[in-house]
């Protein structure tokens, strides 16, 4: 289980901040209103997994003025600054588009954000620029789907230039919403088709909510792998839509399937170039506990995963023995890995029980007085 | 086509106010600031198609002091008020359930509601009292799924017992949304399962976006019909989830089917207690002319439907011609109904394109002048 | 856990068989010749596991001129007859339809091949007859959905009249497949206006690889239970269609989901009307080990579901403590309960390893080297 | 519509056979016993369409001795020979794979079956070998998802070597089934990446049933234009699944959005690369006629697309007038295009109506009576 020594799980900042769907967004008392409250509770997260090195931030929602200011403060909690995502979906210039746009000013409106996220990258040492495209369609006939992918990639290209030798672009991909008709980056294989045509330098992000119902999402893993072009997760977890619920919460063997195609395609190991990422939404649960919860999911499938007798499975395999084979997937999985986990953890001078540690230390309580007055943050800033 | 002659189809008030996702909600010039200019609009709607005779309204969105005075307001603009919505929704109380919540209190708040609706009710001479209940759980164990069924069970009889002898009560059903793991009035048989409990004047509501993929929307319609347990429709379409686009523009042979088996069953007869109603949000496109393209288009597919030769279709059906049958619906389906509705407008003293006429006519521009400053509805408020 | 000592899964007699896709049926040494071979089989998961006391009988597929031999057959092997399914979908006549057809001859002899099967029931003492009705069409108009249905009421009305005192009818539904439009039972909600109309010997049967994409299971199992029509289990599990895969291999989670409900429910209580039954396809996998993985994988989940701490549960719902209650959920669910069974196994006689027991006991080679010649059972005869 | 010129759709012999579901395959008297009463089926539908040109087969349904004889039989009734498809699904060889599996031996047989296609080509002049693959696997475990992509690249790669240079390798994808968890061609991201590492001559196959539940096909169409990738589709049509039903039949307005993204990406073109046929299954209704009503499904939906004004979409599109934009996408699809189609054919010297001319014709009557004895052909000879 040495390979679960280089699980590192970053954190989005907004998990922190309030969230919600079109119908409600529920506040709750202690929500942060600034970045730097949203870095103060996540360097809770990982003060008690060790688990959660990093943070990723969102432009504009993070946007201050000393970027490194911002970085010796998230150093000094214990903390890093990690991915840099863009936002082009709440500008109403981008109504209709924004990479994607048949204006070329509204076009270079989304490049000229996207140069600035790279300046952001170049301040706080980010390696990541992450591009999530609400771009869309709600009707058919509203855009021409192919002159939009023309323009996607010609602006690809544009901000593809400007990213820096010991940096990335990664290209994520969703089926659906915000757009409701068409999305211009629906599938992997569209981000794969992209990253492919802009260089080594750029990769692809896949969102574990971002997929069709029943498709086989370990399949996509492997084959990005296989391929070298899986640059980082987005993990959640989905019954229906993309949900954002916490990472194995709606189907943990699944979860358990992607975790082993990440270690039988090498993303577990030391040189490798992914990167895991939760991107959630706690909307009706405890924010902080709730990354907690995600990252010891992310753990325990890994550990899970890494039981698997991979020499038994492969003669299995080779021998046409399916319930063998399936047999040795499922024994690892019923395998419960908590205690151990738990005396690793202690091994490590963290708190076996993480959840418990955080109830006991009095953080909620006390961000829940100190954060009073203010706006809290949310998607909307 | 003399069944044409009783099609009305009720607007709802917000689908003139702005509406979005959880990523973005744009506003649009001339957006109502309150419940008389959405009905203003609404009223455009029906002067130049003829087909939306009333609004139906959202309360507390639409809550006003004086509903005699606002009935009286849209009958000068030639509408009537319809059926009154609740909602349990948006109240910080209501974070885990309403008519469903463990804790009594919150659900006699929740039940209060409703009755302050059957009151409003009372004073618009409204018929029907909509229950869209977002109550359900993110996560499993978050709820106990019986429990909050036998609890519904009690709500609901209890805001029975206040429904007038003229009045009904429509419980809508939904697959998703904005609960992600369930839903506590998921699917149709629930809905049926309570109204049947209720009594002779609890019916289910049918919003054909709040169904599973791929299922068959048609043989509900077909089936609650049979049932008579069919009270009213929400038309919108949908590719994905609940997308509330404009009626008919995802599948409009799917729209088709449907009004095919709303004449089968009688429920474009002249003493059907079927109603007729849009749901839709209209994110990216114009308003007002966004409800004229719907109402034309449910007028539109009972006009092919109409068309079926159905003495023909069941010789076909009884003779096992596959091929036969299907051609019977499909030469309807295909028929360019357009010119012989326009005819039929004109007829009524209708302009044959509503949508010129509505341009033609400089009613955006004049609100889009006009109503400046305040507050744009939305479903905030 | 004493709940679990009320766990009994009837095994379908055509598992044994061979079964496959449309594009190929794979045959295995071994496989069962006639309904005796396959109960043979079947005792042995029994005697192995002491979980499956009783097989499902398929007419025309195990038909027998002596049912009172068969039965004593298989008590000698230490099981019983159970289960009896009709068949409506593999006569040329029923091409169109069966129970719903609109030719009143071909609708009798659907409802004299019932009553056949009750007559069988008579002399094999068992309890109930199960309904899957392939009925449905493939294209628009190709019939008549309202008619099927008011012609499948009276069918069934005809066939209830048949059934004895102690005799039950339970009606499957099924989302799609083999008809590709329509089908005429395809939702819980239509069976359970169908059997509510015939009376209360009258159920509905629920196959856990029925539903459409996305769809809450265990919902609908928490209330048919609280409306009293679950009548049995057709347990299996699913990633894309019906895809008839061992019961728990898709998504455990589910299945332990599914299984908490049934004890929330009683139907694992010792005067519980719920039958559990397996209904699956060894398509690739062994047959007999096939069985015993999935009668051990619902004993499990119904181990882990009976390990749920209720009184915790409730409290933590009852607070609104969202992740408090999910985690009193996953606690059990990730609790690795195959030591306690193994012993419990041991306790009662029953080998600790029952896939280890049957691989020892040589069993598979001695009907391998035993059943040459003759054609192997599968879905055809 | 002088592009409609160049629409020809290649019918598959298959078609003409008997298909139908795992559960049942319903035979029709006239089904044909061999290849070259098949090939006079299809003869038939080019006749009186004259969009039918050619006939696909399959090996080894549609193995004869003599191809030359074979292509002559062909050109004597007006139509050629098209794309040979490979079958390795239905030999106990391919149970657990065929060009990935783990066994050297049974990918070499598995490769030679393609060699085998290919001469096939040489000697019928086919330009097109199609390949899809059933290969996949039903449980989680059961094979390498990795190692399996591996050793499809390393046969497919063989395979290519083998290719003509007028010859193509087109590479279908298929979501789900025959396999149930992982199907090693699932999606046009993995034929792309596999034909993109072949070369020039390898493209994707488009089936139009093959995907995900809600997956926009179109925005594939036009992105794999745009990727100079599309190398033929198969047309057919599905509520649920794989239904296999005509094409046109379960949504027309999304073959209407196909076939404008066909028009859009240059596919009508003269020198367009793309094929068009059909892979369909009439298991309910007549196959002769159900072959004419698709081709003329796909010329009506070429024909209404043809009307686009593709101008005045552009000029909307640019305006952010999706209502606008939007309609005259609607006018297009409304519009009747079957009087002008009608004259088309009667000025091409084509009946003006197939279907009552094949009916008027006698030849279904001919071959009822001629057809008998014989085993009528099925996917399984």
């Amino acid at each position: 289980m040495t390979l679960l020594d280089n699980l590192h799980i970053e954190l989005p900042s907004w998990a922190f901040g309030n969230s919600g769907t079109r119908f409600k967004v529920f506040g709750t008392p202690g929500t942060p209103r600034d970045v730097r409250e949203k870095i103060a509770d996540a360097a809770q997260v990982h003060r008690l997994t060790g688990l959660a090195p990093t943070v990723a931030l969102h432009i504009p929602w993070d946007r201050v003025d000393d970027y490194t200011a911002l970085s010796d403060y998230a150093q000094d909690l214990g903390v890093r600054l990690g991915t840099i995502n863009s936002n082009t979906f709440q500008d109403d210039d981008f109504k209709f588009g924004s990479l994607t746009h048949s204006d070329k000013t509204i076009r270079q409106k989304a490049i000229d954000h996207h140069l600035d996220c790279i300046e952001v990258m170049n301040q706080t040492g980010s390696r990541d620029l992450k591009v999530w495209l609400a771009d869309g369609t709600n009707y058919p006939g509203q855009g021409d789907i192919r002159a939009r992918q023309d323009r996607l990639a010609e602006s690809l290209a544009t901000i593809y230039q400007h990213i820096g030798p010991d940096q990335r672009l990664v290209l994520e991909y969703k089926f659906f919403e915000p757009a409701m008709y068409m999305t211009d980056v629906p599938d992997w294989g569209t981000s794969y088709a992209h990253v492919s045509a802009l260089g080594e330098r750029a990769m692809v992000c896949l969102d574990t909510g971002h997929h069709a119902p029943g498709t086989n999402i370990e399949f996509i893993v492997a084959q990005l792998l296989r391929l070298a072009k899986l640059g980082s997760f987005d993990f959640n977890s989905r019954f229906y839509a993309d949900d954002d619920l916490i990472v194995g919460a709606a189907d943990p063997f699944q979860l358990f399937r992607i975790m082993f195609e990440v270690v039988r395609g090498g993303a577990l190991d030391s040189d490798s170039p992914v990167a895991f990422m939760l991107d959630q939404c706690h909307n009706v649960e405890e924010k902080i506990p709730g990354q907690i919860r995600s990252v010891m999911n992310v753990e325990e499938m890994a550990a899970r995963a890494l039981l698997i007798d991979t020499e038994a499975l492969r003669a299995a395999q080779d021998d046409g023995d399916v319930l063998g084979a399936n047999a040795i997937l499922m024994d690892a999985f019923y395998t419960d890995v908590r205690p151990a986990l738990a005396r690793r953890r202690a091994e490590r001078g963290l708190p076996e029980d993480p959840l418990a540690a955080f109830r006991a230390s009095g953080y909620q309580a006390r961000i829940a007085a100190e954060r009073v007055g203010g706006t809290q943050s949310s998607w909307g800033a």
